[in-house]
């Protein structure tokens, strides 16, 4: 096991974060038709969880989700949005805590700042799948993607957390169109509509959903390149409503 | 000016509570067909807010929320949704905390709890105007029902969270049918419409909307009682809905 010296001291002494509060992302890309979710395995345990962080104590909350989840992705702007704060005063977990830091052999004494209280912000992040490099944190060996129906045991509340995530997103889906964010900037008919069937959970019917999104007005048609031989490729769209 | 001595201890010193994290409520009531919402005013200043407060240390967020709202409105089990988190860094202002607590004779020693950094919690509650008893917490000489569009300016960014909660309730509305919290137990189909287009700014057509809303199978109509005299009154209605 490496032992290093700055990450025990920055664990054992953590300095200058904002008291309580933590952060939980679900974040979910799309690829080939299979809605992913990106998960953290810590180092010599079989703990998964949710990435996630802290605020740094003049740091902007918003701020602080994009910051932890572009260091676990290499992406920046990402699409973040707030959805529950999860406040249960059971969920703490000190034999958890000890598990994961005996895994980095980082002692917890009695008075390490994990051992108190947090309640824990969730944000749902939306990514392009193939744009992400997911890295692992220094407290895990690895940060994959997995299918959502094959997502493991996680630590603490981290699946119900995931639970409510999906919940919302299903409400949100219509209303602010943010199914986008998953698709590279250009996409077919098909593709958007594989998307939206695997956030919803249900089959949808191929004319309306065509019909619908056309009337929305958001989708611009790319025309095809004239190649001589017959072109049976589908049309491919780009999403041009207001960014969200 | 009233002196009191617990009053000072507590808030001068205050124990056992969950550091960095408040919350805060908008309270909207219907009532003659306006929606209004609850606000309070700090003792001996201009500084008016919405109801709230803290988390005690081993205190369920919600039960906490629950609990600020009972002691401002005497009701329990409200209808209450979390909808935002506030977590500007720079929502802070030492001065104006300064300021109320001089208006209630309690000096603010420089370590003081208020004066670390907190983000707030976003709960809107929905209640029945007629059933709620206002009361003022101990540093305001009032809780009063407030016509929107006659806010005063509130202190921080509660304007903010006023505007970003009646944004998330308008969102809501039909997707979770929560507007019938905010009616008494029967109500005609007038009250109704009222109330949807108060809270949605846009004024409804009347078929449509009793069209709409008898289609959700969520109304039942009380049969009048027969009186023997030409009964011009309109129909009553109760929600029979699932309850959220």
């Amino acid at each position: 096991m490496t032992k290093n010296i700055d990450l025990k001291e920055y664990w054992e002494n953590k300095p200058q974060l904002l008291p309580s509060v933590s952060i939980d992302c679900v974040t979910l890309g799309f690829h080939n038709n299979q809605l992913k979710i990106l998960l953290l395995k810590y180092k010599n345990t079989d703990y998964y969880a949710l990435p996630g962080g802290f605020i740094n104590l003049n740091e902007d909350l918003e701020d602080a989700a994009q910051r932890i989840l572009e260091e676990r992705t290499g992406l920046r702007n990402i699409y973040l949005e707030q959805f529950h704060v999860f406040g249960s005063n059971n969920r703490r977990n000190d034999d958890t805590h000890r598990e994961i830091m005996a895994g980095c052999d980082i002692e917890m004494k009695p008075n390490n700042f994990l051992l108190n209280r947090f309640i824990s912000i969730g944000y749902y992040a939306l990514i392009d799948f193939t744009k992400a490099t997911p890295s692992p944190d220094e407290l895990s060996d690895s940060c994959m993607w997995y299918d959502l129906d094959k997502i493991p045991t996680l630590m603490f509340d981290h699946n119900e957390i995931f639970r409510k995530a999906l919940e919302t997103l299903r409400t949100m889906l219509d209303e602010k169109l943010i199914g986008f964010n998953l698709l590279p900037e250009t996409f077919t008919m098909n593709e958007l509509q594989n998307l939206y069937e695997t956030i919803l959970g249900e089959k949808l019917v191929r004319s309306n959903f065509q019909r619908k999104m056309l009337s929305l007005g958001i989708l611009e048609r790319i025309e095809k390149k004239m190649t001589g031989a017959a072109n049976k490729a589908p049309y491919l769209y780009r999403f041009v409503g207001e960014a969200y």
